[in-house]
């Protein structure tokens, strides 16, 4: 009996036990679905904790600072913006190796030992160390030494389990290129069918370019500069000395540029974005489908089973559960999505929901009196304030502020030496301050604050921040201090964005800011494959051309100056144009010259510094980010408006929506994606 | 007897004539149902009777001549490429306008009459008399006189009854104007504010632009020098100074060039194509609608009431209707429309895509024995023979003609100075004049002169006339006279365009290229669209700026050369670029000047040589052909690519075909739309 006791409690325990195991593993399988990860880890408890801090968002935001750290290097790295010793710059990069290394390992303990080691990540790790050994090792002997896998640095942050979405945008570009570039050679061919034109049509008329050179006579050279047309770069100086001879040759351009550069790049945004969508559908198909899986996973290890009827998750289990997934959750709110999952008492079907019905945020804003009220009722409640309430609350109000709004933007205009209108600046500093109160003592704080009222915060935010900026001004100014001119900079801009806030009152701007607003996430997105490209081009693009073209300040009278500090440019219009800050000599100028060229891809100043050869690094910077990526951008922002015009809302939004009215709570809850 | 033999004559002549005139109205109602003509005539027998020859196509051929003389004028008209008496202008216009009267009196009899007189024609017809009468008299008086009703000519191309898919791309952008409108006003204040913000920034720093001048001191100058910069023209440049100053600056570029390059040109994107396909969809629905109701009268017209039974229409009258309608198609392919039609007996929901089959291309290729066959069939059918059809049909044929344009390409390359090189010229000449000849010796002439050969009529035709120029070239030649620049041009051009026919050869290349074609006709409907605006701007701009920036050839030794013949250029980079020609002197130059504009907006020249506010006619330009036009043009070319990307064929088309594989024809039969 003792030992039949024994066993007992014994299988109770482990029972116990493996009830709150069985919770944690649902737990972690839910809100895997609701933050779509993909990561097919051990179902051991142990695997499954570790899992769980592998997911911490402490561990995540130190993974980012250290990619940042990472990709921050090339700062204080040859050629650098702020010199520093390479022991620093290397230990600092060994540290960030090891926070990977550390990262990896933990990873490794998460998932499946043979999955591990298909992984890149490794082996970007282990080549960093063979450079980094071999770099310190010429170095100490004073060879000449490059780092070449600085370019693979951006790949860590593809590469790190959290960067999915940028995996995904890369996926589907893979996707996409065997089409794309099935276009491109199209494009191609028909640019080297029109040079060859323009050879035999120009090359033997002894036309001279603006600066003398003879013109159209070289093939090669004909070619890149008819490419360039198609970026609208040099347009219309190309066919000048051509239409200048006869204006039947402009006829050869025009029609160039509708081929080339109207009709093929439509054709690949239109490749572009038809790859996207139907990379995207099939995405969105397999993560709905891996969403669904992990439900399903999550349900047998929560299920009941009763005899003769199907299995269900009951109530106790599922409030456990919520507790788990999302601890910030209401009751009142774990009660409403209980009640719409339970619909017709099926259990099974509506829990696969779950995940996306803790997606949707849920915004309780129960009618609380305002604070005052409690703690004054009798002045709070008075005629006065009543008055003043409803004053605030009257579109007259709205409209008073935004013709204040518009007498600031004219006050802003003038002259601000003027002393009138220095001090006016105090005036509307106050009106703003007096709204924002005022629209604190008639709304709930809270209210006014949640998350989102994107404009309240803007609003607070900006004037708050003007407040301050303009009063340490005025102490510094007062103080006999000549005025920084950065904290009046800031005073400058925080006084022009208060402006924007016109815009709120307008509802059809109002309803595309929002869709901005709302693709912004997104945006980020492409932000981080823009950087990743950027980061690899400037690499190269330093080791090419770093010291080539130099910058002399304002104040410099070196004779140097007029020439970029390299006698190849004498006389260009690279030099002419005063270009030489466009330079490749820091990641900061590199990466701004790179947004240069994405706009307006310009590049003879480099080509005549080194070798004619360079322009290919200017045109695959081109094919990359122009006809590729910001194609990409183009797409997705068509994408995200059309189905902005399309549907307001998800089906399942509607249905919790429905449920709130049905259930009519006697809290007033919006909804809101 | 006598009496009733009459009365019964008489109705039977009646009968038949009603039967004949009932068959023509149903022609008529199937042609305009085929051919989406959309206006409500008259249905008496003389109305028919004028609306057809109102549809005849010598009337429209002359309609169109006459309006390309009237658009034509402007190169007559004073700022004239070919100085012409205004008599003569006047005369011509005079005679263009009486051909648009005739023809609206013709349409007028055809339509019922209260339909008439809300017709915008009319009204552009008395105000272009009007203009001329003033014209004529003040110039008669010598005064200055100014002919305003230019503008009003192209609204001509967009009225005339036939420029239905020029309407409609109108009609489209009006609708899609509003929209539009309310993002162009988001887009302007975010210039705006950009621009108050680059006031405040950069007025007070004391910066001097690269002709020395102050930047960025001038708010207006800013907005425009900003707006400017979302057209990529003055980029970088414009952030030169400030960027020179510190690298900080750069920032406030490039997140200008973000939002308002980027994103908000985009938003333009995604807001036009959104309605671009709202509407079209619309339109296609009210077409169909139209079609159906046409296709429905025409049934009433034909069918024949039998008791208890649906109405039909009987074989006998559908050939006699077919024969109208078509009399150029066979017997054979019309009884395999009736057999369509006629599926499953039912007559009438099938009589419905009569008019749709009809604009399906049946093409009959029969399998016809070659005609040397016929004239000497020992020989054509001998060994030898037998062996060169073979050989020319391998794919080493193919692959060998490839090889054959890559060599000559290089040696089109090569100096055609060099004797070896112009006399290779004979061989290859002669080696594709031997391909088409083995071609048309295996080929049956007719199947491959078809007219879906597009590659075969495209090489027929280039190496003909190439053929014909390089004698006629070498005739010159050696006549002794000196060797014409205009022939050896065309023979240039005719030997490059000649290696376009590799594209064909690879498979993935001839897929864009047939969308391409498919999409050819629309992309004219777009062609015409552009003509009409960049008329309405050239005509302004004569006005405008007519005379103000002169061009002087090469060989000119005038100083005024150097500043264009205009004082106030002097030392500006319109100047210094030798811009000149760049001008609106005449129509020819103008309509190149705003192809120039289309692709980068400069006008820094003309603002110069007038004043300061003509930059709001380029900067309406811009809005108008780029933000507007270019945009339809791009979701236009998206829109094909999706189409053809998504469906090959239409139902309709598949169900021919699958009808046609059931008749199992002795012909063989291939069907492409």
């Amino acid at each position: 009996l003792v030992l039949n006791l024994f066993t007992w409690t014994s299988s109770v325990s482990i029972n116990l036990r493996s009830v709150f195991q069985d919770l944690d593993l649902a737990a972690v399988y839910v809100s895997d679905a609701q933050y779509n990860r993909n990561i097919y880890f051990d179902t051991t408890p142990q695997a499954v904790r570790l899992y769980q801090l592998y997911n911490h968002w402490v561990l995540k935001v130190l993974l980012y600072f250290f990619i940042l750290v990472n990709l921050g290097l090339a700062v204080f790295e040859e050629p650098a913006v702020i010199t520093t010793p390479i022991w620093a710059t290397m230990g600092a990069e060994l540290l960030c190796l090891l926070a990977f290394t550390i990262r990896l390992v933990h990873y490794a303990k998460v998932i499946p030992r043979d999955k591990f080691w298909k992984d890149p990540k490794n082996i970007c790790i282990i080549l960093t160390l063979i450079d980094m050994i071999i770099y310190g090792a010429l170095k100490s002997a004073n060879c000449h030494a490059l780092r070449w896998s600085r370019v693979l640095r951006p790949l860590l942050l593809v590469n790190v389990t959290e960067g999915r979405q940028l995996r995904r945008a890369f996926r589907s570009i893979r996707n996409a290129l065997p089409q794309i570039f099935y276009v491109f050679l199209l494009f191609m061919f028909s640019v080297l069918i029109f040079s060859l034109m323009a050879l035999k049509l120009l090359g033997k008329r002894g036309l001279k370019t603006i600066n003398g050179a003879p013109y159209f006579t070289n093939y090669l050279d004909i070619v890149f500069d008819l490419y360039v047309l198609v970026t609208t770069a040099n347009s219309p100086d190309v066919m000048m000395p051509a239409y200048n001879a006869s204006f039947i040759f402009a006829i050869f351009f025009i029609l160039y540029i509708l081929i080339n550069t109207y009709i093929f790049m439509s054709v690949f945004l239109a490749v572009v974005y038809n790859n996207y969508k139907k990379y995207l559908k099939e995405e969105v198909r397999q993560l709905v489908r891996a969403r669904r899986h992990k439900m399903a996973r999550a349900f047998a290890v929560l299920q009941e089973r009763q005899e003769g009827a199907e299995p269900v998750v009951i109530q106790e289990r599922w409030n456990q559960l919520i507790r788990l997934v999302r601890p910030d959750i209401s009751n009142s709110h774990r009660e409403l999505l209980w009640s719409v999952c339970d619909d017709k008492n099926q259990g099974k079907v509506a829990f696969m929901q779950l995940a996306d019905l803790l997606n949707i945020e849920v915004i309780t804003l129960k009618s609380r009196p305002h604070p005052l009220q409690g703690l004054c009722p009798a002045l709070y409640l008075s005629a006065p304030s009543r008055l003043l309430c409803r004053l605030v609350q009257h579109r007259a109000f709205v409209i008073t502020y935004d013709l204040i709004i518009l007498v600031n933007a004219v006050f802003i205009g003038l002259d601000e030496e003027n002393q009138v209108i220095a001090n006016s600046e105090w005036v509307f500093l106050s009106l703003y301050l007096l709204e924002i109160l005022l629209k604190l003592y008639v709304f709930e704080p809270r209210g006014f604050f949640s998350k989102h009222n994107f404009w309240n915060w803007f609003d607070t935010i900006i004037v708050v921040s003007a407040l301050v900026a303009t009063v340490v001004n005025s102490a510094v100014k007062s103080a006999g201090v000549y005025s920084s001119r950065q904290i009046l900079d800031i005073v400058f801009i925080l006084r022009v964005l208060r402006l924007i806030r016109v815009v709120d009152s307008i509802q059809r701007f109002r309803a595309i800011i929002n869709t901005l607003i709302r693709i912004g996430p997104a945006i980020l997105t492409f932000g981080q494959l823009i950087i990743v490209v950027y980061y690899i081009f400037a690499m190269v693009g330093m080791e090419l051309f770093k010291g080539k073209v130099k910058f002399y300040g304002d104040d410099s009278v070196d004779p140097a100056k007029a020439f970029c500090g390299n006698r190849l440019l004498e006389g260009t219009d690279f030099a002419k144009l005063n270009y030489c800050k466009n330079n490749f000599n820091n990641v900061v100028s590199s990466f701004i010259l790179l947004v240069e060229l994405t706009v307006v891809n310009q590049c003879s100043g480099f080509a005549a510094v080194t070798h004619v050869s360079a322009r290919i690094f200017f045109v695959l910077f081109h094919i990359v980010v122009v006809i590729i990526i910001i194609n990409i951008f183009v797409a997705f922002v068509l994408e995200a408006f059309f189905v902005e015009y399309s549907v307001d809302k998800s089906d399942l939004q509607t249905s919790l929506e429905k449920k709130i009215e049905e259930l009519e709570l006697s809290v007033a809850q919006w909804v809101t994606l």
